[in-house]
């Protein structure tokens, strides 16, 4: 846990660092969220007074056309309707819990999607999912962490390639090395083989990975689902980020042209945006550490100064 | 990435593990998902055909007692309120775009939990989400790893001071032994400093951990929201385990007694509670590595014997 220590001033880490850093980041995410939202609050403060305001008045519109109904009915309707919308009955719908219907639902409980689309309501589905998802969500992290390791191991294979390549290109290391058996007085093979790829271009590598995932799925979901494209583009940001609203949810119309193939194709966008997006927060949580450490150091040099 | 290769058929590994594991993963986790969707489709079939029939039927009764509305009226104001119910402007709920109610759907946000019962609704609060969310789920990442790395090295700490004292007990060391600087002969300092504890008693332990949490939240959440415990517990889960998926959802009434105290207490449990199952996702998905790994040596020896 502790870390050689290094000469001079900035660099004298303290023993309880990782504890110092633990809080450090919570105070951080803390004030990141308050930032978030005060910046939220702003952005869609008037949008729900406006909505509210047209909601009540359709109902009071509706009221003053049907003054014969009753309001008690009125409500008890639109209650229950609520509850059914909530389930999945309303308008053409598919069917929830046929085969395909129970694993998309059993999908967003092990990638903790959760879009809620789908939810179980009995008593006895209810006391299954905490131990079903218990196992399911586990064994989906276990395949995010494995994915995120062939993705790096893969990545730091590519990008040694592409160093050795530039660095023989330079005449910085001779040609054929290892079966010459001679070194170069510039680089030697240690060094060589201590090389690893910087973490930003890891980052950078993820992130056009899983915007290419992002635009092709956006670019399939948009004619299917009859959303626009940047509705595309967010819902395909809030499912990869297992955030899952559910304030839009694909493959829920009771009908498309070439469902299977369409089902198909969903499942593997959302399997691939998925393991993309984990491993790029995974990676960007390394700089954010990074950067954590830096100002850790600073605030040290400070107090002893 | 390669491991040192041990003696025997059974143990011998092909280089390709790491590949050959996340392949069998994957098609484990295939399985699993497909026996669930079975598990959860005959749970929940006959419900939702009962559930669909009520509302068709009560939709029926209302049309019956009510002929001289305009079919077109009433689903358009049905569509309108399904809107309104998603929005959060039905009943007595809470404003959800003051401060509060903002900071409560950034929580949900970085922490992957994304109940939805608050979303942006307007592009800009999308736009703004996309970014801000990238961000801030990185964060909760690192948050989240760090609470795992700290709970992981405090809980190594209190194991191996018990079996320290167990090891005094029954005598194989002698006590204070870095005093008088005596070693014993069943046990040497070495074979002490490379000791540690279980992965099964590191899981059992935040096990018990989460099901505190859970319990102790429940407890809170029944009175408060009107809730049968069974049904709080499920919600916990739920949440704890960032499935979110927004059938319940706790502090959405307009008012409750102690209101502070209650967001703050909520806030407080919904983040350990979150640390606890990510940790204990995370243990449990070594003892499947591990379960994979016997897996594989068994193929692997069956392969060659
Ligand atoms: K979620
Ligand atoms: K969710």
């Amino acid at each position: 846990m502790t870390r050689p220590k290094r000469k001079g001033c900035c660099t004298v880490i303290h023993p309880r660092e990782d504890n110092a850093r633990f809080i450090l980041l919570a105070v951080v995410m803390v004030i990141y969220m308050a930032v978030g939202a005060s910046i939220f609050m702003v952005l869609e403060r008037d949008n729900e007074k406006k909505e509210k305001a047209d909601y009540d008045a359709h109902v009071a519109e509706f009221k003053r056309k049907y003054p014969q109904i009753n309001d008690t009915d009125l409500e008890a309707l639109l209650a229950l309707h609520s509850k059914a919308e909530a389930a999945g009955f309303v308008g053409n719908r598919r069917d929830r819990w046929d085969w395909p219907g129970s694993f998309y639902f059993v999908g967003t409980v092990v990638s903790t999607i959760g879009f809620g689309m789908t939810t179980p309501r009995t008593v006895g589905g209810k006391i299954v999912l905490i131990f079903y998802g218990f196992f399911g969500c586990a064994g989906a992290i276990l395949f995010f962490n494995l994915f995120l390791e062939r993705i790096i191991t893969f990545l730091a294979y590519i990008l040694r390639a592409i160093h050795i390549r530039d660095l023989k290109r330079k005449g910085l290391i001779t040609e054929n090395k290892k079966e010459k058996g001679r070194r170069s007085s510039q680089t030697s093979d240690d060094e060589l083989d201590a090389w690893k790829p910087s973490v930003y271009w890891v980052m950078l590598i993820l992130l056009l990975g899983a915007l290419v995932v992002a635009l092709c799925a956006s670019a399939m979901y948009q004619p299917v689902e009859d959303w626009t494209y940047f509705e595309a583009i967010y819902f395909c940001f809030v499912t990869f980020a297992t955030i899952g609203f559910g304030d839009l949810v694909v493959s829920q119309k009771e009908s498309y042209p070439n469902v299977h193939l369409y089902r198909f194709a969903n499942f593997i966008f959302i399997v691939i945006g998925c393991c993309c997006i984990y491993s790029l927060f995974n990676v960007t949580s390394i700089v954010i550490k990074q950067v954590l450490n830096w100002i850790l150091r600073r605030l040290e040099c400070r107090c002893r100064v």
